[in-house]
C-alpha cells in the first residue's frame, strides 16, 4: 500500500489529440480526514470518454478541470479511516475522487457497494454510470419496440456493449458498429448482437446496408463523424437517435457534425442529447434491472484493465483511440 | 376565364438552384369530369419551400414529381362542374391540384372552405398548411413555456410569422431571424415579435446574442446553414428544435448540416424533424384555435401575390431566395 497519495493532474489543455505531457503525475501526503470526513483508498478508477471534454475550457454541463487540478473520474475504493457515522473502515464505496490513490470527503456523494453481489469493478461499468447511460438512453429516448432495428456505435465499449444487449432483450435486431474484426467478433459471438459492422473495413455504407435490411429505427450515437453520416442514410421514418457521445470528434480542432440534416427532417427523426446524471432520481430501478440481467447472464461484459495509476494517461489516450474492449479501468491497488 | 387548362410541369431536375427552364408552361384541354368526379377551377396556388424537394429524384416522405409531370401544390378553387353529390357548382374547395388552372378528382381529398369566414387565400396560409405547421411544430415539439425564449428563422415567411406570434401568445420572448431590414421591421412592428435579427447585416452571432439575453429555449428551424450554427451557440440546457425546413440547403449540391453537434449533447437538446401531414387527425382543433387568434387580431399575416400562372416559376425561385414577405401565392384567376 502506497504511503503517499499519487495524483494525475491536468498540466495543459490539449489542442487536438491528448498527449501524455498534457497530464502530470504528482505525489503528495495522504490527506487526514477532519471531523465528519471519510478517507478512502481508491481501488479502481474508471476512464471514460467524457473526461476529454473536461480538459477543455468551455461552457458545458459540468466544470472544466483546472490547470493543475486532479483529473475527475469515478472510483471504487475502501474506507480506511472514518469520522463519519455512516461509514466504517473496510466499507466499499463508489465515489468520484478522480485520478488519485486516496480521496477525502464528507461522504455525501459516496455510495456503499456490495463486493459480494458483484465484483467491485462492475460498479464503474455495467452496474454503474456506463450501464445506466445505456439504459436511460436506449429505453427513455430510443423507446425500443420488438421487431425494430437498433444500431449502436462504439459497440464494443462500456456503454455500447450494454445498449445492444438491452436492445436484444427488448426484442430488437441489434447491430453494432466497431473498429476492427476482433471487436466485431466479440460483439457478435460473446455479446450476442445480430451483426456488427467494422467501420475500418472500408465499406461502411455497404456493410451497414447489409446489416440493416429493414433500415434503422434507433441509433444510439457514441461516435459521430463518418459513422453518423452513413447511419443517417439508413434511418427509417420516425427513427430515434439518443445522442450520448461523439468520441470521433472530441480531439478534432474543427469538429464535424451531420451534413445530411435533411434526412432527419424528411424522416421525422428525433435526435436528443442526454447526460446520465440527469436521470439519477430513477437510477435505483434501472440498476436493479441491470443487476438482474447480469445475474441471469442476459448481459455480459468485458473489461480492459491498466495496472497502476502511472499508466492511466496512456490508457486514457488509448481508449480515446479505441484500443479498449469493454470498460476501460485502471487498477489502483 | 381561360378556355384551356394551363399547367406548369417539371422539365428537368434542377442541379443546385432552380432555373426557370427547369419548369415548362404547357396548355391542354380542360378535363371533363367523369362519374363521381368534380372539376375545379383553381383560384389560388400556394408556393412552398417543400416543393424544391419534390423536384429531386430521391426517397422522401412523398413521391417526387416525374419529369413532364405537373408540379404539386395546394390550391383553393371553385367547383365548376360536379358529378359528385358532396359538391355543387360554386363551392369553394381546398385541394391539392398543383400548378394548373383546372383540376379534376373524385373529391376525396377536397375540403370545402368558407369564403365568408376568411379570405380564400388564407386557407393556403395562416389557416392552412403553413399555419398548422407552425402550430404543431411549436406546440407539440417546441412545448413553449411562459418566460422562455423562442427563436424562429425565416421569421417573415408564412410559417415563421405564425410561429413567433404563437410564441408570444404562449408568454415567450419571440425572436425572429430574417434577411434584410424591411423584413425585420415587419416582424417586429407589424407582427409584434420582441426582436428580429437580420442575418444579412454581417453580425449574426453578436446580434443574436443581444436579442437572446437569456439564451434560446426553442429554435424553430426553417433554414439551416450558418443560421443554425449561430443559434446552436446560444442554446440553453434542454432546448427543443422543431426541424421544419432547411431552405438555405435545398439548392446546395453539397448540403451542410450542423458541425457543432456536441452542443446538442452537452445541452441535452432535442432536435426533431416533422411533417405537418402526420398531424392531420388533429388539424381541426388547431385550425379552430388559429382562426380564433386571427379573428382576435392576435395573429396577423401578410401575403406576397404573383399574378397569373405564367409567373409561378419566377415567384417560386424568388421565394427560394427569400424575395417574399409572408405567404407566397399565385393568383390564378
Amino acid at each position: 500500500m502506497s504511503t503517499r497519495n499519487i495524483q494525475v493532474t491536468l498540466a495543459s489543455r490539449p489542442v487536438g489529440w491528448v498527449k501524455e505531457s498534457d497530464l502530470k503525475i504528482v505525489e503528495s501526503d495522504i490527506p487526514k480526514p477532519g471531523p465528519g470526513q471519510v478517507l478512502v483508498r481508491n481501488l479502481w478508477l474508471s476512464l471514460d470518454p467524457y473526461m476529454r471534454g473536461r480538459m477543455n475550457d468551455v461552457r458545458s454541463y459540468a466544470e472544466s478541470v483546472k490547470i493543475g487540478g486532479v483529473m475527475v473520474g469515478g472510483t471504487v475504493g475502501e474506507v480506511v479511516e472514518s469520522n463519519n457515522p455512516s461509514f466504517k473502515s473496510g466499507d466499499h464505496v463508489l465515489g468520484y475522487y478522480g485520478w488519485q490513490l486516496y480521496g477525502i470527503s464528507d461522504g455525501r456523494e459516496l455510495q456503499k457497494v456490495d463486493s459480494k453481489a458483484a465484483p467491485l469493478s462492475a460498479y464503474l461499468g455495467v452496474l454503474g454510470m456506463p450501464g445506466l447511460t445505456a439504459w436511460f438512453g436506449l429505453i427513455d429516448i430510443g423507446a425500443p419496440k420488438a421487431g425494430e432495428t437498433g444500431v449502436v456505435s462504439a459497440a464494443a465499449g462500456a456503454v455500447g456493449s450494454v445498449v445492444g444487449q438491452i436492445a436484444k432483450i427488448k426484442g430488437c435486431r441489434a447491430v453494432g458498429i466497431a473498429g476492427g474484426k476482433a471487436k466485431c467478433d466479440h460483439v457478435v459471438k460473446d455479446l450476442g448482437f445480430d451483426a456488427c459492422v467494422d467501420y475500418k473495413a472500408g465499406n461502411l455504407a455497404g456493410d451497414l446496408s447489409a446489416a440493416t435490411p429493414k433500415g434503422i429505427d434507433i441509433y444510439f450515437e457514441n461516435v459521430g463523424g463518418d459513422v453518423l453520416e452513413a447511419v443517417a442514410m439508413r434511418l427509417n421514418p420516425f427513427a430515434r437517435i439518443p445522442l450520448c457521445g461523439l468520441i470521433s470528434q472530441y480531439n478534432e480542432v474543427r469538429p464535424r457534425g451531420l451534413n445530411n440534416l435533411v434526412l432527419l427532417l424528411i424522416n421525422r427523426v428525433k435526435l436528443q442529447g442526454f447526460i446520465v446524471s440527469d436521470y439519477m432520481d430513477r437510477a435505483a430501478p434501472a440498476l436493479a434491472e441491470l443487476s438482474k440481467w447480469v445475474a441471469e447472464g442476459k448481459i455480459k461484459y468485458r473489461e480492459t484493465i491498466a495496472e497502476g495509476i502511472e499508466n492511466a494517461p496512456r490508457a486514457f489516450i488509448g481508449m480515446l483511440k479505441g484500443a479498449n474492449v469493454g470498460k476501460q479501468l485502471v487498477k489502483l491497488a
